[in-house]
Order: C-alpha cells, then sequence, then structure tokens
C-alpha cells in the first residue's frame, strides 16, 4: 500500500517518498517496506538509526527522521490501526461440518457451527450457536462446548469437559486428562502402584482464553474449574481439582498443583508453581518463578521467589552479600581494635 | 438421582429431603444438586456454608448441616463409590480399526486392538492385542504398542519407539523426537552447527504412564528408557538417553537433561531440574522447583533448592536474613559498648 | 548383525566370541545383544561390569573384557559408525500429496514436495522444493514453507507463519498462537478484560530448529523473529514480538517473554526465564533455571540465579551459610572476650 494512501486512511499527511509498504515494526526491527511509529522524543536515536520505509510522528516532533514520515495525533494508536489495514483478513471459518469431519449422529450442532477436517466429535456432545471447531481437533462424549466459542486446530477435549460461551482454545490445548493420582502400597517389601480412577471433569467458564498446549487434568471427583474472564498462556500445568476464580491470569509456564484455590483477580506471573491443596486469596499477583509452598491470604499483594515472600524479603536476601560483608568488616575492625590494646 | 436411591446403593441412611444430586464436589466448591462429605468435625464451618444438595457424614456427627444428610460409616469412601456412580460409563472402544484410518498393510495388528479415526500406522509397526488406540494419533515406522496398552488421542511416536504392556499415553504425548544435539565449529570465525544424528530410539516398559504433552526424546545411540510402573506427569522434558528405573515418579513440568540416570522409586517433583549426565540414586525425592547440577549419591534422601540441597542446608539459607539481622544487631551493641568505655 | 560382519564394517578385528549384535549401548544400560564402547582406561570398572555382547576397544586396551572385542583406532567414532548401521533407515518420505491431505486448490506446492494423511494446508500458502509435511499437520492460510524443510506431525502453523530454507520442525510445534494480550478497564468497579489483537505474524530464518511441543506467539505488530541456525529445544515458550538473533540455543522449558530480545550466539539453558522487553546481548549465556529480569549488555558473560547474577556473586550467595557461621562465631569470641574482661 502507498504511504500515501494508508496517511489518508489513518487521517494523517505524508512528508517525504510516497514508499510502498507492507507491514508494520517496531522501531529497531522494522525492515525496507516497514512502518514504524515514535511518540517520544527520549527515543530519537532509535528513529536515527531505524531501517523502516516511514515512521508515525505526533505533530510536535521537530528532530527529522532518515525515511518517510506520517504525521499523526496519536503515533501509537495509528500504528495499531494500520496493523490492521496491512493484517490479511481473519481466515474465514463458513459455518458447515467439512465433509471429511466425523460427527456422531447423536451430536447436537447449534446454529452456524463451522467443523473443521478431521475433526472428530463423540456422542452426545454439544455444540453451542455460531462456535468455530476448527481442523483436527478432538471432542470426546458428552463435551459441552458454549455458543461464540473458538477451538484453534489440534485441541482435544476428553469426556465430560464443559465449556462456557466464547471459551478461546489455542493449538494443542489438552483438556480433561487423567489427574496424577496414585496409591502405592508395598506387598512383600515391593511396592504395588494402583491408578485412582479419575472420575470427575473439566469446566471452563465464559470468555476464559486457554493458550497453546497448556494441560487442565480432570477432576478426581467432582470438577476442575476455570471462572469466566481468566485468561490462561501458553504451557501452563492446571492440576486436578483446582478451582481458578474469574478474571484472573496466569502466564506461560506456570503451574499450579492439584486441588488448590486460585481468587479472583490474581495473576500468576511466568514460571511460578502452586504447590498442591493451599489458597490463594483474591488480587494476590505471584511474580515470576515464585514457589507457593502455602495459602496466601492477601496481606501481601505481591509474592516473590521460592519459597515466595514479600518484595522487601525478597529484597532484603538479594541485598544479603552486601549486609554480610559489612558486618563482617565491623567484626574485622573491631577484632583489631581489640587486638591492639 | 434420587438421594434415597443414592443412599440406599451407599448402605447410608437419608435424613432430610429427597433432593436430586447429579455430581460430587469439595464442601467449598460444591454446587446446588452436589453431594458433598465431611468426616472430622473440625471442618464444621465448611459443613455449615456449603452450597451442596447433600452431604455425607459419618455416624458420631452431631453438628447438624444445612442441607440432605446422606449417614454413612465412612464418608470419604461413600463419596469415591458415589462419584463411580454419577460419573458416565467410559467411553466404549470397541476393537476394530475406524475406517478413515491409515494403517499399512504390513502393521501386525493383536486380537481386539481399537484404532480410530484419522489415525495413521506406519510400516512394520506391533500392537498387542487389547491395546487401544484412539484418534488422530501417529505411530511411526517399526513401532511396538505392547498388549492393553492405551493411547488417547493425539499422540505420536517417532519411528522404532517401543512401548511396554498396559502403557497409557495421555493426549499429546511426544515420543522420539529428535534429542538437541549439535556441533558447533568455526569457519573464518564463523560458526557453523551441524545436527548430530540422533540415531537410537525411546523404550518404554510395562505399566508406564505418561501425561499430557510430555516430550521423551530418542537416545543419540541405543535408547531413552523409563523403567516399568515409572509414572510421568503432564508438560515434563525428558532428554535424549536418560535412563530412568522402575516405580519412580516425576511430577508436571519437571525436566531430566540428557544422559542422566533416575534410580528407582525415586520421586522429581514439579518444575524441578535435573542436569545432564548425572545420576540420581535410588529413593531419592527431588523437591518442586530444584535444581540438580550433581549426582545424588542418596544420602541424602529429599533434596531442594537451586542448586539443590538438603531440606537442613536449605532451611538454614531461609533462616539467614532473621541471622543476620542477629548478629548485625550484637555487632552494634559491641560496638557502643567499646565506644562508651 | 554377526560381530565379525561390524569389524568388517567399522575397520575393526573381532576378538572372541562371533555374537550376533542389535544396537549400541553405553557401558551401563548395555544389554545382551549390544555392542558398547570404551576409549579412557579409567573407566575399566564399566568395561567389568557391562552386560553388553561385545565392547569397541583401543589398541592399547589392555585390560580385557567380559565379552567380545572389536579393536578399533577409535572407539567413540566406530561407535557413531555402528548405530548408523544398526540404525533402520529414515522413514521414506516418498514425494506426493496422499490422498486423504486436504489442501487449497491455490496453495503452490514445489518440486519433490511430501504431504502426508489427514494434513490441512489453507488458502494461499506456498511450500518450497522438496519440503516434507508429514501426517496430521495443519498449515494455516497464507503461509510460506522453505525448501528443504522438514514439519513432523501434528504441528501446527496459524495464519501467515513463514519458515526459511531448511527449518525443520517436531511434533506438537504450534507456530503463530495468538500472544498474551489483553487491556483491563474497570467500569463501576467491575473489571472489563478486552483481547488486544494479534495482527503479526511468525517468521523463522534458515537452519532454524524446533523442539517437540515447543509454543511461539504471532506477533501483536509485526513480526515474532527466530533467526537463521537458531536451535531450539522441547516444549519452549517463546512470546509475542520476541526477536533472536541467528546462531543461538535454547534449551527445554526456558522461556522468554514478549518483545524481548535474544543476541547472536547466545545460549539459553533450561527452564530459564527471561522477562519481557529487555535485551540479551549476543554471546551472552543464561544458566539453567535463571531468571532474567533485566538487559544484559555482556559484560559479564553467564549468568545464572534468579535474579541471574555473575557466576562469582551467585557462588558467593550460596557460600553465604558459611560465611554467616564463621561470621557469628567470631562475634560471640568478641563477647565473650569482652565479658571476661
Amino acid at each position: 500500500m502507498k504511504a500515501s494512501e494508508l496517511a489518508r486512511a489513518l487521517g494523517g499527511t505524508l512528508e517525504g517518498e510516497d514508499v510502498e509498504l507492507v507491514a508494520c515494526g517496531g522501531l529497531e526491527e522494522a525492515r525496507p517496506g516497514d512502518l514504524s511509529f515514535c511518540k517520544d522524543p527520549k527515543h530519537v536515536r532509535l528513529v536515527e538509526t531505524t531501517r523502516a520505509s516511514a515512521v508515525l510522528l505526533p505533530p510536535e516532533w521537530d528532530k527529522g527522521a532518515p525515511c518517510s514520515v506520517i504525521r499523526v495525533a496519536d503515533p501509537n494508536h495509528a500504528c495499531m490501526a494500520a496493523a490492521r489495514i496491512f493484517a490479511p483478513p481473519d481466515p474465514v471459518r463458513v459455518p458447515g461440518v467439512h465433509p471429511t469431519a466425523v460427527v456422531d449422529p447423536s451430536v447436537k450442532l447449534g446454529a452456524n457451527v463451522h467443523v473443521g477436517a478431521f475433526t472428530v466429535i463423540e456422542k452426545g456432545a454439544v455444540v453451542g450457536d455460531n462456535a468455530v471447531i476448527e481442523a483436527q481437533v478432538f471432542i470426546g462424549e458428552g463435551c459441552t462446548v458454549g455458543e461464540g466459542s473458538h477451538i484453534y486446530p489440534q485441541v482435544t477435549l476428553r469426556e465430560g469437559t464443559k465449556l462456557g460461551r466464547c471459551v478461546i482454545l489455542h493449538c494443542g490445548v489438552r483438556l480433561g486428562g487423567d489427574g496424577y493420582g496414585y496409591n502405592t502400597t508395598f506387598e512383600n517389601g515391593l511396592p504395588k502402584i494402583e491408578k485412582i480412577p479419575q472420575l470427575g471433569n473439566v469446566e471452563l467458564g465464559d470468555f476464559v482464553e486457554i493458550g497453546s498446549n497448556t494441560t487442565i487434568d480432570r477432576a478426581r471427583i467432582g470438577r476442575t474449574y476455570i471462572g469466566p474472564h481468566t485468561k490462561i498462556d501458553n504451557l501452563v500445568q492446571i492440576g486436578h481439582n483446582v478451582k481458578v476464580a474469574g478474571y484472573s491470569g496466569i502466564i506461560a509456564q506456570a503451574g499450579v498443583a492439584g486441588s488448590s484455590q486460585i481468587g479472583s483477580g490474581c495473576l500468576i506471573w511466568a514460571q511460578a508453581g502452586i504447590s498442591g491443596h493451599i489458597k490463594i486469596a483474591d488480587g494476590v499477583q505471584v511474580g515470576p518463578q515464585a514457589g507457593v509452598p502455602q495459602s496466601l491470604d492477601g496481606s501481601v499483594k505481591y509474592v516473590i521467589g521460592s519459597p515466595a515472600e514479600s518484595m522487601k524479603d525478597f529484597g532484603g536476601r538479594v541485598l544479603l552479600p552486601k549486609m554480610l560483608a559489612k558486618t563482617r568488616a565491623e567484626v574485622k575492625a573491631i577484632r583489631e581494635q581489640l587486638a591492639a590494646k
């Protein structure tokens, strides 16, 4: 798209050559053909060295640029708008069942449902109106997919999984796998490991979104439950019987062990681990790589470290080497003072 | 199911309204329609506030309940029995090959084998009697699936993988991917990275169970081996040439780097990491998020922290800030004492 | 294969019984039928106790062996050669499209491309010459697969993903999933969470290899980019808008949060975490389980710990308990000295 055409679409003014633009990109990573953006004069060096073919700049910018400029009131906002223009339209998922899909005759499909190639939907499942179930998905017996939900390719829902409305599941999500549970006994000194039946299911509230390759195990009894509007990132592990209240976030590679409860509005950062059978109070944040061995009652709003502690305690721990060095110097001085007497 | 009917099935007595029950659930998360349970009077508050429609209580319970009660000798045991009654029957996997499956003519299928829709089984594979291979599975050339094994949807076994009897593989398990191995050389100062051929395979002993989206890489030469009765949770990484002896457990998101050996009866807790080329002695437990940089000879039975240490050393480390604060106070007192002289 | 035949193939000499050999294996894990190898006399105990049926030994070895011996100049090298001989040939992927594959008529397939069973390739995708796309793969609209690339079963490429030449993607890799991004606002005290459109894509340079079940999210705008010759292990998470320069390595279960930049020739070890919006300079190594909260300028070449620090600082921290104990003993001695006066 010509820069002049884009400038018009964004309500801005083109200065310089009417270059061809194909995509958006940050100042540092932009390539020729890219449109970049800058709002803050403190990033002038990045503007000077960008390889972008054009840059969105605010009216007050007076530091020039090594490429074409599109003047706009709000460069950040304009760049998002441009990104929408450059982005190819989302793939269209026409309502209907792909002829290769294997859908049990007992399955109830709502209006305008899309079912992609090689998808399997088993006995008794129910799919709400306007749901999109892409290619190569597996939906087990008796599952429920709420209206407007979108299931990307190669997701598996084991039997009995229930999704609310407008749920989004990204590629490779695994819902309803057996929880990890065994009874070990000893007979004549030899261990005997028996699998504990995992008789419950997984339920997701409305507007839940789950990232690629995340796994959520079915309950031993009852339900593993993720509340409405909770957003889970990629490669997260949720153990059996976990309950996450609504409006929480769980970032990539974090794990929540069996039967633990996460409150409402919590944020569990990347690679954090929550032990089993504990409770995290509403609104608590667990920092990246933190390990939480026991319940958090909300008296501390942000914990970090393993075992997790307050930011103040954690900061103190980080400062320990300096504090100890200072103390050792003092002790040395005292010893010398005493020796000199 | 009516509470009265369930009480009869469990050998208990109904007190209160003959409500309709649909599922089991813990006291806190139960919903109307749920049956919950309580054994211990110390949880009386949870009973008082439960939303369950009925609760299983022991004969000696004299604290009442806000809902119907089913009296039974052992509430925990009765709840498991009730969960079995509520649970829909497991999906039936009728012996036979789904007409859409692509099974090479050279494949040897045992008696009563189930092969699901869109599953691919390549040349020379052998599948034992009564094995269940669900939909959308990929089984590469020359693989062996032992009798009675159960492979859930969307598992991949790369060529040459061998499963013992009664192995369970949950959705998204990846066995036999190439191990991570490269030779880097420099030519005229430029790096040249060559892939090291990964010529071995993966072998799993009898009764091994592997959780969703776990990955186990094929050996560079020889075998990556998981011994009998070892149970691995979700999202675990097992590097090439690792050996895990029998009867061990590896919990979610833990990782074992290449060529390491885990003994028998070990337990590697969630998010722990085991370095490459080391040995963990029989019966050792590695705590959650621990990092083990060198071999553990079994003289310490439980390690924790990164780098991993004994519980005593770890506890000491956790107490360091307090101990240092005390020492600093003492030093301050000494200085003041000396200054006053 | 007979040991005598193998000895000939390896240019070595057989000593002892002409046993049948079926595979290679390390001294400790070898089974009857295996060929093992030893170069260094310090491992004589492992040779004495191996269960291998034959062992490759160097000419100067004079300590005997409990099995047949094949004398060769370089046992390690000979064992790799033997492993190649034992390994079944790689599965042949004949050029052509499997009749079950669903390939949109608009897709451009290069010469000698293999497309496996149940694979879906959507509108406008382009696949280069000699590419192998195995069974059950999903390739979304407008994707590009470079020539000579190899995509193993059950990989998903969301729309717009671009792969360079000779890229290898192992089973379960997820490219182009939506990045984790939401705007939270409050209306009348209630949170409202809106999904931020993820309008960019994922691009991989030439010779990139990605391990099983690794996830790389599409950019919010622009591109998430992995440079040429970068090798990523299993179960790694790469957030949206991350840039990894060429010739770097990222080991299993590590994670890189959104918009961060990893330099050239970096090595991110297993389970490490890199925060969002930071830069790791060329050639820096981040140790296993390390957590990097801020940019690393390359003045320290290896960091470890969480928060990450130099090996010296980390070692000092590990030694803290000992140093504090020593300091406390000194303070105690001073107090006693003062009390005695």
